[in-house]
């Protein structure tokens, strides 16, 4: 049997709630299908080692991270002592960025018994996977303050974009679109952001061009957006940049009424540094702490990562992963159901439901 | 009477199929409340325009609108002939800058007679303001290229903000708020946007330190475009940069169902300059030339013109302004209605129909 070894960060808030609740999945899966998890649990990462060590990770930490397989990560974030800024940029982007995980990959899916907020829409009518570059672009550090304290100050803040981070996402995104149905949506802004956005369209020209059984629809991320609420079931893969992709993937869930229990993937698809596996929701410190946060996106995560560990190809790995998704969409049918779906189930509740279903 | 003179802008597409409709509203409240509109008739600012002259606008734009109060105009593109980035730098965006007209105003709200795209959701759940900065941001020609060609090409891209254009748009939003219902929502994306964001928030926190019966509401837009979908009933002012305004300004009417709907003004509040009224729904170049295009987003932007030259209080501009509109409400309750709507009304037919409502 295979061991992969995992760190296990939960991070601040509900992170630490339904952290458990994917380990709970992940024995019952690993007894199913003979794959051995060995665990390799962190503290740092988190506002509360902040407090303390006045740093969200220590030093080494790329050290101590160096022989696992994959990371689950709970989420980050207490802005109440530590600002967002200092808290994500000092643990998660900095994940993202130095371990080169250059995919943010989200699906949106509606799910029956998870109430939609748009009308006249059933499961199996919305499906769709977001496809986010997750290193570089709008999310940069570059820039300042001029002229600061004066009538004439003024911030500058670059994006940038390489060709080399633009071509791999894009690629990425077609690849996946060439095993769907063939079509792919690319956002843009490049009527109103002038020099960056022309140039991404340019990219994406190119390399639909080496794809030329997939289908492509560019869309203005402004209209992208509207098309989201007018007609979700249109969309199969949508590539789009950092900031573009990291609204589009919190939208997306949101029409399928699963913000609360969208997962994700922050992959380095060639597997030289370990991939970061994450519930959208982030810490929602204004739950936290009352064991009633829906755990359905941290499980369903944990199965994104196993599918990952065995190449995202037929055996144990897929079968655990198809499993796991299962087991949640028939705890999502039939109950129990944490507040959020308009239950009354604790969060360790809905995790013993999901692995008994197992 | 008062005699208001106006530049009108068909623009492209179904620009010049709408605009003979608001025309014709203009014309009768003009006799109904003694409002005289002196008409400047412009060809150019279009794509034809440019397929002629190599240029969207002769060189003496600006001088042959010295003397016009506002600008109605169409919608501008036509991007089988024109990329988008050249004919709307070179019109819209233009006036936009050189008119300072730094204030994007777009109302976002529910009708009786308008399918709404979510579910239980009936007129007067939604009814909010976006405010959306007009001038700079995001909407940057500051950038460029390097190593063009090679694997190391990169982009770069500068979005730039003042302070002075940073707290005017918070301060007329905040002003807006304090007449409406005393709260607002800043967009924002300081845990990504690192250097830009953080000190918009700053901003925002002294602004907001002179409104204290304001009730201020600070939101990432990942989860703010979410909190669109999941509960827009809770949003009264929202104010937000240029390209999160832009972004917010269609996803808001989508949800209510009113994206080929939403009228907006882009305003210079001082009056320094002339504002701009326009529907938001572009130039729909699929449907152009057919007589097929719904006329309302055009002729409410007329409407929310007539109301800004009144000065925005109590008057016969003030009436003008609420007698148009509640023509429409008449007109989308019980029609006639364009095929956007499901119905087989021409435009011309709609267009005559809110006419003689009023
Ligand atoms: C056409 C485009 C440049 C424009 C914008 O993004 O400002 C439009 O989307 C709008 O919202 O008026
Ligand atoms: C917390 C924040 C920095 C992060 C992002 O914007 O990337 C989050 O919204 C996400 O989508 O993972």
């Amino acid at each position: 049997s295979k061991t992969y070894r995992i760190a296990v960060i939960p991070g601040d808030g509900i992170g630490v709630e339904v952290m458990p609740e994917a380990l709970r999945t992940l024995d019952v899966v690993s007894k199913r299908f003979d794959i051995d998890f060995e665990y390799q649990h962190i503290e740092w990462a988190s506002c509360d080692y902040y407090l303390k060590h006045g740093k969200m990770m220590p030093d080494d930490w790329k050290q101590q991270l160096s022989s696992v397989d994959a990371i689950l990560f709970g989420a980050v974030g207490w802005p109440a002592t530590v600002p967002d800024h200092i808290s994500l940029w000092g643990s998660l982007l900095k994940f993202r960025r130095e371990f080169d995980q250059y995919i943010n990959l989200r699906p949106a899916r509606l799910f029956e018994g998870v109430p939609c907020p748009l009308a006249n829409r059933k499961a199996g009518d919305i499906d769709f996977m977001i496809v986010r570059e997750n290193t570089e672009g709008e999310y940069s550090s570059v820039g300042g303050v001029m002229y600061e304290g004066t009538e004439r100050e003024v911030v500058m803040q670059q994006s940038i974009f390489s060709r080399f981070g633009t071509e791999r996402v894009l690629k990425f995104a077609f690849d996946l679109a060439q095993r769907r149905e063939k079509k792919i949506t690319v956002a843009t802004k490049s009527n109103g952001i002038a020099i960056s956005m022309p140039w991404w369209d340019a990219r994406a020209a190119e390399v639909a061009a080496l794809y030329p059984e997939v289908a492509v629809d560019k869309q203005h991320i402004d209209i992208l957006c509207a098309r989201f609420v007018m007609s979700p079931d249109r969309f199969d893969v949508v590539v789009a940049s950092n900031l573009f992709g990291d609204i589009l993937s919190d939208l997306g869930p949101a029409c399928t009424g699963t913000i609360g229990l969208a997962p994700s993937g922050n992959l380095n698809p060639e597997r030289k540094f370990p991939s970061l596996f994450e519930p959208v929701h982030g810490s929602a410190p204004d739950i936290a702490g009352k064991n009633i946060a829906n755990p359905v996106a941290m499980i369903w995560s944990a199965a994104m990562m196993v599918d990952f560990l065995g190449g995202n190809v037929a055996g144990p790995e897929r079968d655990a992963h198809d499993a796991i998704v299962a087991a949640i969409e028939d705890v999502l049918k039939h109950g129990p159901h944490t507040g959020d779906l308009g239950g009354k189930a604790s969060t360790t509740e809905v995790g013993r439901a999901i692995s008994e279903r197992l």
